[in-house]
This record gives C-alpha cells, structure tokens and sequence, in this order.
C-alpha cells in the first residue's frame, strides 16, 4: 500500500533562523520510503543527524526573507490496521528492559509526578495490561473535547485535564501521563495519518499524534485522538512528548505564513490548508 | 443547648507584630453569646471592626517576645441538627438578590472559571438545586482523601482536584468552586464544631471550615468534610475563601508555637492541642 | 472640563443571558454626571445596585439574538491633573484605618502571598511611601512589555512577572501585587481616560486599568501603564483586581460582536473601535 | 589526588519495590575508580545498565521490610580546580554539534519556554559566551537564597524564580533554565563534592547539583550555588534536569529512614548525615 505524504511550510524570517525539521519518517518505522523529495525556494543547506531517540531531523539555516521549504514522499506501508491484542500482559516494573523505564518518568509536558493521584484514582481498579491502556484511552476520549485553538505551545497535561478540551497533542499528552502514573512505559510519537476508512466529515487532519505503549514484550500503537484503529499511520518522531518530536524547531521567531501537510492513498495528491496550530 | 469555645495561641514575636484575629462567633449568627472573655499574657490593646462581610475582627500589636493569646465563652445555640430542605429550588442567576451575585465569582482560592468545565461536565445532568449541590458535596467527600499536611498556605482548588487530597479547607474550597461554576452563590464559612453524635475515632476537630449555599430564598449550610448533618456549629465567618477568613492574619512572621480550640457541649472543657496547619 | 464618556457592545446570544454591566461613572467618584443615558435595541429591563465595593452596576437578562447595548454620558471632572503628593507617609499597618485592610490581602489576580519574597528583594531598599509606591509604577512600566494579545481572561500577576509583557490590567496586577506584598493597602480601578495631552501616537484607547493607593490620610492615584499624571479620568469600578470590576460579567457566554468605548474632551463625539481583549 | 565517596540509604518497604540507584561515579567522568563496594544488609540482585545519557544505573527489587544500601568507593581525580575560561566562545547555533541541541530545550523542571523573555531581559545585554553564562550564575548565587526545605520535589525553575529560595538542586534548575532560555546548551549534573578548601562552616553537604555548559568545542563546569571554583568533584549523572537524574527512583512509596553522603579526600572517612529533602 502506497501512502504520499509531505508536507509545505511557508515562512518569513527577519534574519538567518537555525531550524529543526522532523518531517522524514522514521528510519526503525516499519516502512518503506519508495521516493522522497525536498523542495527549498533558495539554496539552503541541509544537514541530517539523528537525534537521542533515533528521529531523523534535518538543520539549516533559514535564510532572511520569504521562503518556502517542501517534503514530499512515497511511502509504502503494510495494508493492515492497527494491531489489536487483549491478551498483551503489563509487566512488572522489575520486568521492563532497561531501555524503556525512561518513558515511565514526567517530562516537560507530561506531568505523570502531579497527576498519580488521580491517575490511580480513575484506573487503579482496571484490569492491569491491555484493557487500562484502553480505559485510559476511552476516558480520554470520552471527556476531553477535541476542539482548535483551545491550547497553547506551553500547555500540560495537567491543564488539559482541567480545562477537558485541547487538540490531539494534549489528548496524547494526557494519555500518556495516565499510562506513566500506572508505570506502563508510554511515548508520544507522531505522524502522517491518512483518512482511509473515515468519514470526509471526521477527518480533517492528515497528520496526529499519538502514543506507543510498551506490553508484553514490544511497543503498541494506541491512539486516543481517534481511539478506533487506523490503516496507513507513517511514523515521523518518537519521544517522551511533543517537545522532543517537535515538527518544527526555531532558533528564533520567523513569522509561520502557512502549512500545509497530506497524507494520501496511493498517488492522489490532496494538499490540505491548516493554521500552525490545529495539530 | 449550651456550647463551650475558645482557643489559646503562643507566639513569639521578633518584633511588635500587626495581627487580625478572627475567633470570635458571627455576630448575626443564630446563637447568643453567654459569656466570652478574654486573655492576654501581657497588655494589649485590642480593637474590634467588622469587615467587609461582616465579620467581627480583632486588631492588636502583638508584642515582641512570648506571648499567649486566649479566648473563651459559652454559646447558646439550637439543639437542632443542619437543616436539610431537598425540595430547595435552584434560582436563575436573574432571579438572584443583588447581594448575593458576589458568591458565584472565582476568589483566590477557588477558581472557578479555571474549573468551569469539569464542574459541567461533573454535575451538569444532575438535577439543578438541593440535589446539585449534595451531589457536589459526595462527590468532593468520596474522592478527596482528607489528609493533614497535604497542603500549604497557596493550595487552591484547582491544586485539591489534581492532588486528591487535602484538609477540611481544601475539601471546602473545591465543593464552593464547583458550585459557583455551576453559577450557585456560595460562601465560605468557618467556625467552632463540637464532636457531638461523632464516634471519637473520626472527631479530631473542634473547628472546621464548611460552607453555605444560596438556594430558595436563604443560605444553608452543606459541609463537605463531614458530609453528615451536625448540631452545635458556632459559626465565626463567612467570606469568599480562606483567605477572607483566616483565624489569624499576621503582617510579619511571628513563630506560632502551639494552637489549642475546643467546641463541646455544655460548660465541660476539654482543650485540645493541634499544630497550626491542621484546619 | 466636561468629558464625554460611554460604551457600546454588539452581542449575539443563543439563549437570554443574565448579564451584569459595570460601565457608569463610580456613584463616590469625583465628578458629576452632567448628562447620562441607555439605549439599547430592544425593550431591556434594567436594574442598578451597588456591589459590595460601592460600585453602580446594572442587571439586565440579555434577550435572545443579536443586541446592542450603549450607554453615553457626558460628565463633568475638576479641570486638574492626576494628584502627586512625594511626601505622603506610608502609614505603619496598625495605623490603618480598618476598612482599607482588606486591600493588604491577595486576591483572585494579585497573588501577593506568591510573590512577597520578590516584592521585598525588588522594592524593601526603596524609602517606604510615595517613593516606593513610585518605584513599583517605574519597574512595571519599564519591565513589562505593553502588547495586545498577549494575555488571557485568567491570567495573573505571577504570570505577567514571568512573561514581562501584558496590558494595561495586567501591568496594573502587577503593582497592585508588589503594593500588597509590601503592606501598602492598594485597590485596582478602572475607568474612562481620555486622550488629554498625550501624543496622539501613543494613544489608543479610552479606557483604562489603575490603581489606587493608600498613604498618609487618602487614595491616591498611581497608573503603572502610562506612569504619568493624566487629566480627566472618570472613574467607573474599583475593587481587589479585575476580576471585581469586570465592564460585562455575564452567565453564560453571548458572542461579543463589537465593543466600542470612548472618553473625550468636550462634547467632540469620537468613538474608537476595539476588540474585546484589548483592555 | 583521592576522594573517598559513597552513599548509604536506610529504607523501610511495605511490599518489594521495583528501585533505580544513581551513585556510581559516571563511566565517561574524569576520574578513576580504585575501588569500590556495595554492601546490602540481605542478598539482593542488582543490575547495572547505561540510561540515555550514558549514566550508570543499578537496578534492584528492593525486599519487603527495613533494608539498608551501602555504596563506597575511592576515586582519583585530578588535583586541580574547576577550569575557567573567560575566553570561551559561545557557538551560534547553527555551529553546535548535533548531539548538544537536545540541551538547548526545555525539560520537566526546566521551563525555558516560560522563563524565556526574562532571561533574554535580565542576561540579554551581556557579553555573550564565558561572561553571559558567569552573569548567570552570579545572578542565581545572589538572588535566590540557598535554604532547606523550602522546595519540592515538584518544584520547578519557573517556581524558584518567583519564590526566590530553594537548594542546589533549585538554584542549579533556574541556572540551566536562563541558559537554554539564550540558546546555551546546559546539562544539569550530580555529584560527590567534598569541601576541600571550604570553610567548615559553609560546607555542609557532600553531595551537590551543578551544571555543565557548552563553550567553544567542550563541556565546562559552572556551579551557581557556589560560585566559586572547587576541586575533587566526582561526576555521578549529567542529564536535562533532576528527573533525569534521581540518585534513588522508586516504582512505589517506600520509607526513606535515614541517607548519609560523604566525599572527603584522601582515606578519611567523615559521613554525615542528611535528611531526604536536603539535596
């Protein structure tokens, strides 16, 4: 199954901006990268590098001025939805691989420390495993509205779960707080997201994030924006929140003219406008 | 029904110490004073007022050193229990007295516009007026766990829902900020509460912060902590939030060295020793 | 001197909407309404009382649909300038009159609890009195930045000192917090101000947020966002911040359309077209 | 040079607790070990692992019941201070190393994002580089007071700032907080720290927080609760702020009964003891 996806910033920049850009997909994900392409109004120079969680970013340097800056790809994923599996136990903390206790700890945005109490309090009762994971989900869903323009870059989980409405970076932020308070490794990832098999009406967004929960003996998607699985998900970034998978990262404040990001079967190429915030 | 109050402060004082005290019963409280009487270490000047809520208020210059402050008196109160009146109607906010309207605004302690939405989403099917409020007040006694030194002097409401727990003022301060988002007036209140009809073992407390509730054409008075009707309240004041009514407000920093309140029933006297944050 | 003040909101609401205004002249300010009135496009019953700081606000139950509400007055002031007194003394607390203690305490906005220890470090070497009251107007209008948009309907003093940038209620949130955590009983007011000798340039609006001060026997003026004498101010509200002194509170949530405010020398009508975050 | 360093923590466990220890010196750290010992008081399984950032970690299931850890151990380190550098540069960003742009964001204690303005206010007209890094620090040292107990484990910079008090581990946050806020890649580091040319009275800790700073092509060495140059610190974890970087993480709530740290040179063994919160 062949996915385009891409994506095209516009910006201003008063003077030269060192930038950060995570739109690649990931070089562990599982796909395949059939032709991709980057597309700059001027000569700028890239440079690849892979950041602590193994995301592939591109620096440069945005020159003064307008300018433009495009990715476009072919992606070729597996034509299978999201893996399912009740049965995925929850393993003790003793039990958890080294290299996933980091994602049982607070970050910047995910205030599991502040939010434990609670957290027990909602899910301390639901089965351990698969089904808190997917309770946690469900009540995230439920009770947070989804809704644009209701958050802002420094707003937390704790926030979101006051204020019960945010986009779906916080809804992900505050799964995957919950998950960390229950000590269930949990990382916010993101990516493009196609709308195969979902309503026009549902679906306006062809990029998400969601989260990635370590049962059993691997990684599990679980996607609380939509809650329901997905076929076509083209994994970009991983990390503890969104601060770490950051679309874009400016050293400096250039003036964001437009964005625009796709996500599509096969070749068909549908560009959809969105204001900086809506992710 | 004859009910004996007081409490005794000792301080010291690294220099002379302006100082509020706020200990004696709500002079339009339904109770009369019997006698009162009051007892400092040294000579000092006392000055009541009332304040803006009408609450009587006593200023001193506490003097530089050791010093012990007491009050004592006996009140007369009804031998009734808390009324409860369940066909009591919700008003629409345009049918509100004038002086009412200030107890559905957010105060420091209790922001109720930063908790509008979880209040709604919390109690907005329940049925509007007695049943609202109780429902409130059940739902703050289940989920917040009373705890002393769980909480500091700037704890809020917002800080109490999050945390999950809290003392007799923070259990107060979230049940008032549901209600004001909810658009019912509600004020704090504190006052002397005998342990009368309370098994021991859960009767720590001879002061308590509750609140009350403006519903039909009057106030009633609901308490979260205890969640149960009690006879025997002596009210002290009603205000906006704990802060509005503290017992002792001190500019500067006096050392409290030992607090003692007692609340029992007729003239016996039984005094007992709390540390300071223990309301 | 006779200035022309008043308001005009455009309002579309979904369901009648109990509604409060807070736009008349203060019933104790110094000035005197020469001419006043209401109009408003449907039949609306109004009904005025005075709040519990003494200001003249009007009920009304916002009809369903789209409404204009205007108020338009012309108002006579004392033909002088904002009072400057250097040498009124900052009266020790003990020596407060009572009824101005409770402008000593936090407030909803003005956490001066949270940021005592930074008004100490900033301000406690200044001479006490005029002079600190001055410094604190200097270090808020030099430090924290003047921008529309910049903050939101909960935003406060502790946020401001963070972000340094805020408007005119924020920049006056800020003082009034540092007066307070400094002992000096401070109220936040608000009010019509016209343009009267300012450069046309730095001018934009018609109202304004600011403070008022007590030291020797009175209230006097501070205004931290110009931080210069000005003429002609009409006071409509004061109160323990701006959450006391709202121009609209309402139950519910109409869409405001458009709110335009004007103060003017003369009988020169010239209305100014804001956005409703402006002030 | 020698430096005896090492830990013991004295815990009581309800029920087998999932632990991470953080107290061997750093693999990477410019030191040698010569020896080193665990003790236990029962036979307990540990399992070393490197975190993200290369620090050695010893993971255990600490056993039901009162439990004592004991970690000892005799490092060499070079005789010499902390290097100063005045001439050190500070990188554009576009020229930083790929691996150190994860220090220039912020973290979980670390709120650069808030605290940006300010620091670019307080620090913005210095000399970029060696002496901006130095106003930082000196800054911190001046203004925020060093005492204990007057932080929490959920205490953040931004907090610190407002609140002007807190310990190593505070100061040290709001240092690294201002220096990422001017795009300085800073990593908040942990260690031994013996008080070696330090009057006794000063020196009552053995263990300290600090923070390295990117300059020029390397890591140096900055100390904002010092402030002053010091000799014999053993490097135990580097890291974005104090979660990273916990010398003990417990999945569970064990009781901390008592934790003794010492660092002394030579063979001398002086351990102290501290309580829990006193880092």
């Amino acid at each position: 199954m062949h996915i385009r996806v891409g994506c095209e910033f516009s910006y201003e920049a008063t003077w030269p901006t060192p930038t950060v850009l995570l739109v690649q997909p990931h070089p562990l994900g599982e796909h395949t990268i059939v032709r991709e392409e980057w597309q700059l109004t001027s000569q700028i120079a890239m440079h690849a590098y892979h950041d602590i969680y193994g995301n592939l970013c591109q620096r440069l340097l945005l020159p003064q001025g307008d300018h433009m800056l495009r990715y476009d790809a072919t992606i070729e994923v597996a034509d299978t939805w999201d893996d399912v599996s009740p049965a995925a136990p929850q393993l003790p903390v003793e039990d958890l691989p080294d290299d996933v206790l980091l994602y049982t700890l607070p970050s910047r945005f995910c205030l599991s420390d502040v939010l434990s109490d609670t957290a027990w309090a909602l899910f301390g009762t639901t089965e351990p495993g698969w089904a808190r994971v997917q309770a946690i989900c469900d009540w995230v869903h439920e009770h947070i509205r989804f809704q644009y323009g209701t958050s802002m870059s420094q707003t937390t989980a704790v926030d979101i779960y006051v204020q019960r409405v945010g986009v779906c970076r916080d809804l992900t932020h505050l799964a995957v707080t919950f998950c960390r308070a229950l000590n269930i490794p949990t990382r916010y990832v993101f990516g493009y997201l196609p709308d195969i098999g979902v309503p026009i009406s549902e679906a306006p967004m062809d990029f998400c994030a969601w989260m990635e929960v370590y049962l059993g003996d691997r990684w599990w998607t679980f996607d609380p924006r939509n809650n329901t699985p997905r076929v076509g998900r083209v994994l970009i970034g991983r990390g503890r929140d969104a601060l770490d998978v950051a679309m874009v990262t400016s050293y400096g404040s250039p003036t964001l003219r437009q964005m625009i990001v796709w996500a599509d079967e096969a070749l068909a190429e549908q560009g959809k406008t969105i204001t900086p915030m809506e992710s």
